[in-house]
């Protein structure tokens, strides 16, 4: 299971959950209750597009698990964060050389969404993310992701380079999206592959490029500079499919 | 010139172009100024997210152009489309065979502004959207384009299917995205081809997929149903740029 949930109970303990960034999917109310706190949670909820639901005093009792809901019952989401072993075992028991996709900072929680979906339809064992100023795993990414959030795994590291290199140890090889690089097709793609895609402005960070054993660009005819971070992860993912197909 | 920008002035033009629809790029309103008229033109400019700036007299007296603005003067945006002559032009000009992008029916702004920019980089010389339950040229689409909607005709059509047989005397075949179809790597996809892309939900509809001369499906591996719209489009437009490559 990739996603739990939780609850929380009680006025006070709502608005706190709301303040402290958490996310809440459902809110049952007691209908009919308009008090202060009430409203402010009805605001919060509003802010996050929190679905409502007024219910019963006997709904909510029913709900409840401490008994001292107070008229306000919180549904919060969690998602889990897999390990990198995680993944290996994943290639391993489908008996398939590791594929990895590394996001260097996407911050845009529907390209992380459309990503892994590719990521799973592509065959990627899992998705490396770090765990900061980056995207994470939020209600909106699971619903872009349209089901995918639930079968392949993201592990969230503090250091990207770091997770490189215990990886390089299990043999896996590493190439880097940047205009700069060798025309994709050009590259020799197959074998134990980490994809590495950078940051939606930035592109891949110094760091991280400099841990890649090669980098790889996607031909550009146009006018413009890039493509979409989605976009370009598909493509170069796609072309790690292709050679493996060969 | 893609996009040009018209000028609304006077309180009763702001606020029925507002109501009929029209995109209110900005808004330029006499500072302090805060009656009725201007608080509901304040509260439409709201909702659509439109640029405010509250400005001095002289400065509006400067911008009009009717000199009877009211304290207000809202400046609207007008993209335009292209004709299927163009498209083909711009591919005789460039000495390449023509490479058109069919979407039927892409409902998500961010998908048509993501395959706008798609299109651009991977070559196609234009893209053909229907006129009817489709994202139209709207400045979101504009702004997820990344200025690909400045380089990349866009041809806005009541009937798809009748651009095909248009399209097809001039020599184009079409290859319809589907995932019954044959895996893109073994079809043929050089010459002058036009790409056909569906709807997000429902794919391509049955009329214009008869139209097809074949179907084209991307390899899935995985445990969902299929890519994000503007990730396929991305996938499919990059085989056909490799193949037109070797």
């Amino acid at each position: 299971m990739r996603y739990e949930e939780s609850m929380v109970e009680g006025r006070n303990p709502v608005i706190e959950a709301f303040r402290s960034g958490k996310t809440v999917d459902k809110l049952f109310i007691l209908d009919g209750c308009q008090d202060g706190p009430v409203k402010t949670i009805l605001r919060e909820a509003k802010k996050q597009d929190t679905r409502l639901y007024f219910v019963s005093k006997e709904r909510l009792d029913q709900l409840s698990e401490t008994k001292h809901h107070q008229g306000v019952i919180a549904v919060c989401a969690a998602y889990h964060y897999a390990q990198l072993d995680d993944i290996l075992e994943a290639a391993q028991k489908k008996g398939e050389d590791p594929f990895v996709i590394l996001l260097d900072g996407i911050e845009d929680p529907h390209n992380l969404g459309a990503i892994l979906r590719t990521a799973n339809l592509a065959g990627a064992h899992g998705i490396i993310i770090p765990k900061n100023r980056a995207a994470g795993l939020t209600p909106t990414v699971a619903r872009v992701s349209a089901g995918a959030i639930n079968y392949t795994p993201v592990v969230r590291v503090t250091n990207m380079a770091a997770a490189i290199d215990r990886l390089k140890k299990e043999g896996l090889w590493f190439v880097c999206a940047d205009m700069g690089g060798e025309v994709m097709y050009r590259l020799n793609l197959k074998g134990p592959i980490g994809l590495v895609i950078g940051n939606e402005g930035s592109g891949v960070s110094r760091l991280v490029r400099d841990k890649c054993d090669f980098t790889a660009s996607i031909p550009m005819k146009g006018d413009i500079d890039s493509l979409n971070a989605s976009v370009a992860a598909g493509v170069l993912a796609y072309e790690i499919v292709r050679q493996r197909m060969l």
